[in-house]
């Protein structure tokens, strides 16, 4: 029983808004089962153990390997490298610890909901990446006076809304080139070398940004004297109100705070359960638009707002810093909400900004959580 | 705005089905946006890397550790043990390489829908687990003669259809303390600390058994004199057509063969593209009922089967073996399907066994291909 032949239409349709009824979809449900978030009790590690670190794959993992791995660099530069993994591992290095966050985290709370990786609040991870400045590699090979981008090629090979292509991705030279930028390619994660779904052998890592910049299985980099143009940048990841809006870039993370959800779960339904009485409530905050200047915590769904105690380190300025609120539960059904604001200004909205993409969602994390009457709930399980 | 007071059977509901047009729901997703399963090209993967293995925790990934973790063995033996961690590691080890499968695979493909963790195919994964024989710690602690289970209980905590609980599960002393059956207390995956995701610091492994009974994050055994009743035992992991139904306990994994998707993706559909030509098909099959005896591909959605190449590692009993075929594509879109039988005469089934709680579904994989007519698909992505 063959299938008649069809076009790459057929299997790779324009991006959508699901309709006013519809469910999450089979196909985003195979997306949520691939991909995976940080499960949210995870915030209270500084830094991400391994496997609990956010993942989003476009396409396949590739079939990557250290062995003849090559890193070019060319286009408009005056000296093009060619350089395999020791060549890389010779040059001085530096670690740098950074928030990376998914530019669809928060998609699917969006009404309606644009139809793609199905992500809630949890598609963000913080960990130690090891690498070689990215401005001392465009140094090395002396970027010419014409250059406007760099263009960065993975490995990572598919189709999307009917467009072949590997992944690729570009940032303005002037934030490619600044060292101030921390702009890394980097050859390991939390001390080791990359696992597979991170980007092994090699990935960019571009902290302030949101994951979609950090180019994974990095074989190229090209020096371009005109912008580039392809799917990624220009129909991908953009902000759009109709999908014939040209839109602005994604660019830079949104300040959002998460917290860990306070007591302890239902399997099912997720809601929280606590006692009665003082409840340590933690978790981070992070924007890539400068540090966090106020974490907020709401007991009545956002009316009130009282300040959190925050901790920043400062020898990690592109982390997420810790937040603390002592909160005294009482009985009953409970709404906590958390919000951030950077020193930029920018503060967490109760509601997200829509587009049609799902990107930049940053609208407040909602807790619930019930407070029982006394110190005993539900029933002990009968052994 | 205070919630008025709710118990707990208002945020912990019985299990239910899906409605006939009911799309995945909200808290459908939060679940599998926290667990993950295996990336399918990850199967090409004798021992899964770290991070792609799958993961499902019933409640909170609990905040656990090294220093100051015991583990007890009591009730029914004759010398009770309290035991660290260093204590643990002093005794004789074995490694064994183990593939785990959550007793919930396939849950979502499944008409109606158990309403539950959605898995699709991928809730599975191999690890090398090292740790001391539980046989050997029985025979240490001394078996009295009235034992007939092995109770283990582990540090997460949470509320379940309205059972507040710790998780704790049961075996038969007869599987329990057989050194045959290779079950491990295990504090080492694939040669590093357990992971907080996989059980951090200790775990049980109960080769050939559905993921539920490797208690994670176990710090006490007890043996029992009656049968173990216990909301995980007897509420939840049993074959039910009906809510009332006793139902029989779901226990070793039924056989299935996954396939690494050939070709590469469309990013939202999944559907995979291949070229014309000779295409090398792989994969890996298990059994909780003994060794992979047949592994066979149809390439027209279940009517005609060819039988793949098999390779065993006889040194790893417990673990997936591996197939390959070698499949010619011709233009179309294609249904590619793969079937296992075990060596106790099990094959998997075209449509999976039905269940209320969506458990043990093996019906077998199927991936859907789209082969280009020559050797270009799509359009390249404009640079």
């Amino acid at each position: 029983m063959d299938g008649s032949l069809s076009g790459p239409g057929d299997i790779s349709t324009p991006g959508r808004v699901a309709g006013p009824e519809e469910g999450v979809t089979a196909q985003e449900l195979a997306l949520a089962a691939r991909n995976h978030g940080l499960p949210l009790e995870a915030l209270r590690y500084d830094v991400t153990p391994p496997g609990l670190h956010y993942v989003l794959v476009h396409y396949d993992i590739p079939m990557t390997g250290a062995d003849g791995w090559r890193l070019t660099v060319g286009g408009r530069v005056l000296r093009p490298l060619d350089l395999d993994l020791d060549a890389l591992r010779a040059r001085p290095a530096v670690t740098r610890r950074v928030t990376l966050e998914c530019a669809g985290n928060g998609r699917a709370r969006l009404t309606p909901r644009p139809v793609s990786q199905p992500w809630l609040v949890e598609a963000v991870g913080t960990a130690e990446w090891t690498g070689v400045p990215l401005a001392a590699l465009l140094a090395e090979a002396g970027v010419a006076e014409e250059a406007v981008e760099a263009v960065f090629t993975g490995a990572d090979h598919g189709i999307e809304r009917g467009v072949e292509q590997d992944y690729r991705r570009s940032l303005p030279l002037a934030a490619a080139a600044d060292p101030a930028r921390d702009v890394l390619v980097a050859y390991a994660m939390n001390g080791a070398p990359l696992p597979p779904q991170h980007g092994s052998p090699l990935r960019l890592v571009v902290p302030g940004w949101y994951g979609m910049a950090h180019v994974k299985w990095l074989h190229d980099i090209t020096l371009t004297d005109t912008p580039y143009t392809g799917f990624q940048q220009s129909v991908a990841y953009r902000l759009r109100q109709e999908a014939a809006d040209p839109g602005e870039p994604v660019s830079l993370m949104a300040p959002r705070a998460l917290m860990v959800p306070p007591g302890f779960p239902d399997f099912m339904s997720r809601t929280r359960v606590v006692r009665p009485g003082s409840v340590s409530l933690i978790g981070r905050a992070w924007s890539g638009h400068g540090p966090i200047s106020r974490v907020e915590i709401s007991e009545d769904g956002g009316v009130v707002w009282t300040e959190a105690e925050r901790r920043h380190d400062p020898a990690h300025p592109w982390a997420w810093c810790a937040w603390r609120h002592m909160w005294t539960a009482t009985p009953g059904l409970r709404h906590l909400t958390v919000r951030a604001t950077d020193a930029a200004g920018n503060v967490q909205p109760l509601t997200g900004p829509w587009n049609r993409g799902g990107f930049a969602n940053n609208a407040v994390q909602r807790v619930e959580v019930l407070c029982t009457p006394d110190a005993s709930a539900g029933r002990a399980d009968g052994a």
